[in-house]
């Protein structure tokens, strides 16, 4: 592996936004077809993003104080469980948790979506949009529960008044609305607040996943009336393999545990062949095994950064340079921009495209070997709403009778992104589709 | 947080064992009571072993170029995809996987243990010794398996014959052993290669729980004649929010994903209301939601460090230091250690004791507080064996009266201690034994 200085990014020259923050890789430099070399254009943060150099400096001062937790007598192990549990308790306040919430560490919004499937009472009907990223759209079923698919909403306000209809037309007992809140493939956000409010006035829970939304806005779970969130450290700029879900505890605790074994028992006799355990019934029920402490504190690390860096700023810094992606893209014939709620619904720094005569592959391959710029092709985990989005005839290169699946390609970025790089996409995507690619050469 | 540099460990002056591998916290230095300070003695390992120097340079060189692995089109992606399946087939090298095992990474061994219980065949009868971690005990009752948990064997042999007797009375039908490598109480080792072939020769697969094994000895999946491995990275100074699985891929393939989310699934449908799912039946199948590269990375990377090192110079290191903790305990008064198969039982550096009028946890809290020690009391999430080892009357403390549940005192180390360390804690059990405890004080 090539050796990486690390170092601040450098601004676009004479660009007015703010700096971005200092991430790692800002530096990187990769190769491209001409034999020569570029600053690597890091355009896939929806998928993971890199770490805040702030998240990694607090993560290279704590290691070596890394230490057993929760049941230690050493002073390591007396320290890394403070900083566990602190770290608990700075995640809580940076998504405005109520104070009964209990806020576990999990591996990440996947897994923070199927532990609470698991913890559902049981005949928990669940409604959930058929539009959703497979981790909120699949680990309903998974676990047995009966599961309402809403059809894709063209509005937030249609989405709004599908969920009306389908509760209202709902059986009674316990219900779950399981909703992104921005969408992992064209950056549109979702009215989580108002979807919230009709679930809770049928009695109906909500949880969020915030796996897209937390990195780019700020997330309080109070203000927005839902009942518990989840998110991933590895796309807010933490990325040591950990996650959150918090929020409500009473399904939590009366729910069995997650994973069986040592921490989330709390008494375990045996005794003529049988074994007997009482769980435990507080926070440590659900993280059964050592818990992921640097994982956990890098998360709470980079809320710190997200919190001192001002998110206003973030979010306007954010908003500009999408609007001149946006407007960039929108310049170049034969660029389709992917949209559920049209184009002048607020979104983050999330947009997928496809280009007449492109099969998404090769495009995305070539934005990479050309211009050093990453980003991805796909359907993005989320299948059904990019089919929705695509159409029948899929990309370009579907339709220009390539073989491969419909694709599409996807920018995003966030705080750790240069003007310079938004402003590189835009002149490749008009490069290339100004010099055509022809089908033969594919 | 103090500042700690990174430097490597001072070797005791005048021992003549090889210096031990450099680790991250080697020069911590901890508060005394007397309000001086002294370098941190951690020899909690069992729980969570420091990092190795080596990984932790490893990591932070990668670090910049962490990407979004498996689906993305650009350089980074790219490589941290390369990186990410060379991690798996180096862990799966220094594992002695067989050419068609699969290598699952997880987050811990609690967690690999779950995954396989979640996966074994309907119906798949478990047999378990009771005095088990509890991450091997609990996972299989807990998803539904009957379980037959077999007494606390007390020699090596004992432990086969009772397998043998409890395999001749097994309904026809799947099985599955599930044992531990080496004990996190008293560091035994069990006799794993005999176990499996009694276990193979009735038709019955094994899983070993190596999570204390792996740290200390060479672990070979063929030639134990295991069916799947689970270690964690934490405990092979790797602390990265990582584990393993590692085995037969078959029982795997056909079970349902561990996690319902993205990577897991193939394809997915929505239509009229219905969303279909095509599971991938690959390794990623058990591996929904983003990867956690940097864990993954980790681990590998400990594998190449221990290998480098020699595992057979490290051994012969530790059962030198081993010696001198367990001959100097043995020379001071009202010191038991703890032992299901007898003294001479061969084992790794994890050592159990209790100390005659001592509660367990004033004994660790004094041995933190004035020696700068951090070892661990309690139960060590393997209830049934401490209480088997303790006997009715349990620690010293209860003995004399103290209230709080029965305890014992757990040191181990590994290839990161100072033979100083060892040392210390010696003459710091002695020193405590000497001035006595008035019950009083607690």
């Amino acid at each position: 592996m090539p050796t990486a200085p690390i170092a601040p990014a450098p601004n676009t020259a004479g660009c007015s936004l703010p700096r971005p923050l200092p991430v790692l890789g800002d530096e990187v430099r990769a190769p491209i077809a001409d034999g020569g070399e570029i600053g690597y254009a890091a355009l896939d943060y929806a998928a993971s993003a890199p770490a805040l150099r702030a998240v990694w400096d607090e993560v290279a001062a704590y290691a070596p104080y890394y230490g057993s937790v929760h049941r230690g007598a050493g002073y390591l192990s007396q320290l890394s469980t403070d900083l566990y549990e602190e770290s608990r308790a700075t995640v809580a306040a940076f998504l405005g948790c109520r104070p009964d919430d209990q806020l576990i560490f999990t591996r990440s919004t996947t897994d923070s979506l199927n532990l609470l499937a698991g913890a559902l009472p049981t005949g928990t009907q669940v409604f959930v949009f058929e539009t959703e990223h497979h981790a909120a759209l699949l680990p309903w079923a998974h676990h047995g529960h009966p599961v309402t698919y809403l059809p894709a909403p063209r509005t937030p306000g249609q989405a709004v008044a599908t969920l009306v209809n389908a509760l209202a037309d709902a059986a009674p007992g316990p219900k779950l609305l399981c909703v992104t809140g921005a969408s992992n493939v064209t950056g549109e956000l979702w009215p989580i607040a108002e979807l919230a409010t009709v679930a809770r006035r049928s009695g109906a829970r909500t949880v969020l996943d915030a796996a897209q939304l937390a990195p780019h806005r700020p997330v309080d779970i109070t203000a927005l009336g839902v009942d518990w969130v989840a998110f991933s450290g590895h796309k807010l700029y933490a990325p040591f393999g950990s996650g959150v879900l918090a929020g409500r505890a009473d399904w939590l605790s009366n729910a069995a545990p997650y994973l069986a074994g040592g921490g989330a028992s709390n008494t375990v006799t045996a005794q003529d062949g049988a074994v007997g355990v009482v769980w435990n019934d507080n926070i440590s029920r659900h993280e059964a095994g050592s818990p992921n402490v640097i994982g956990a504190f890098a998360i709470a690390a980079a809320c710190r950064a997200l919190t001192d860096a001002g998110f206003e700023q973030l979010v306007a810094r954010e908003e500009e340079l999408l609007a001149v992606l946006r407007s960039g893209l929108a310049t170049v014939p034969g660029v389709r921009q992917l949209a559920l709620f049209g184009p002048d619904a607020p979104r983050v720094a999330v947009l997928s495209f496809v280009v007449d005569g492109w099969s998404s592959e090769e495009f995305a391959k070539a934005l990479s070997e050309r211009y050093g710029i990453g980003v991805r092709d796909g359907l993005f985990c989320a299948h059904p709403l990019v089919r929705t989005l695509l159409g029948p005839e899929g990309d370009g290169g579907r339709a220009a009778g390539c073989d491969g699946p419909l694709k599409a390609i996807r920018v995003s970025f966030g705080v750790g992104t240069p003007a310079e790089h938004v402003e590189r996409v835009v002149r490749a995507v008009r490069e290339l589709v100004a010099e055509g690619q022809p089908v033969a050469a594919r």
